[in-house]
């Protein structure tokens, strides 16, 4: 069995750090596959998608300090040369955390932690609306 | 087909990175794939899975480093002020690595490289017992 | 439906950047699968997958020098003690990205952004002829 859902989340940017695990569950729930594997992928190269705990200084802090540290918004990007724009920053850090997270279903549900939720950054320098894909492939 | 396997990891947290290779590999075995896809997934959000060279300066040394690095465990988390607690260096590590690594399942065997295996990296300030689940679909 | 493709790729290493999203699509069209999985793997601890966009700024200067900055080549490394080699920065940068990259197939297709390509990043430290696994779950 497969089962493709979408869904569209609309964000500010800027390291923006949106919980989307209700939106994977009711793919999940949709699809009523009992066992088998999903695949969040994110649509475009400027937003990444992992899991971390669902509390406001993860989300609104702590992650956007991480990656303003190691991919800063100031530094010097060739990429902004080629487009005259200000996102290569943007580029670096979504490549380097990559567009999908892969999990296992089990008994119609993801074996997530308490604490664990699935979340989408949105580097790019300006709010978007994201095109989310999840790909289910199971029984 | 689909297919469930479960095991536990003791480990001692703090950059502890953990070989476990030979456990997804009982998997594999178990579950009699010939071809597939495999998903490694730790439950929770202070541990992450990737693949390295299984040797001791990488393992014990070298992989620690990089994240004291790029994530010093005495930098200011905003998230250790909503619980009071030690590791928020531990949830930005894990988030930016991410908690699961997907693998091909080709002729009855993930193909690895000759030095490559599967790793699992507890980032909390503590040991823990890590709860890894490997789900296989293929046939 | 399983299906496995496998190609090489000649890279220059030193965080040698290589789109190869089309290698990746002729997978999925010898396959035939309308809708499922995908993962594609590159065999070796020293390379890694993700996405990007496809422009010569972040494929030749960027995604380097980011990976330049936070596991630079002449820092210390242990894994160089134990094989008197010199890319422990090599297998550090591959680890924390990872050797795989998981995409939805949807009617046909994987949903990329326009701007959003498949890219190999070679960190070794010379050339190499690099292994790609592509396995295919779906139907």
């Amino acid at each position: 069995m497969t089962h493709t859902g979408r869904f569209q989340i609309a964000t500010r940017g800027n390291a923006h750090v949106i919980d989307i695990t209700d939106d994977v569950q009711r793919v999940v729930a949709d699809c009523g596959a009992r066992d088998g594997i999903l695949v969040v992928f994110v649509v475009g190269s400027t937003a990444a998608i992992t899991t971390t705990e669902s509390e406001p200084g993860l989300l609104t802090h702590d992650l956007k300090a991480f990656y303003d540290r190691i991919a800063p918004e100031d530094g010097y990007y060739k990429h902004e040369e080629t487009w005259h724009d200000d996102n290569g920053h943007s580029h670096v850090r979504a490549s380097s955390l990559g567009p999908s997270l892969t999990v296992p279903i089990v008994d119609g549900a993801m074996p997530l932690g308490t604490w664990q939720q699935i979340i989408l950054l949105d580097f790019d320098t300006r709010g978007r609306r994201r095109e989310i894909v999840v790909q289910i492939v199971g029984e």
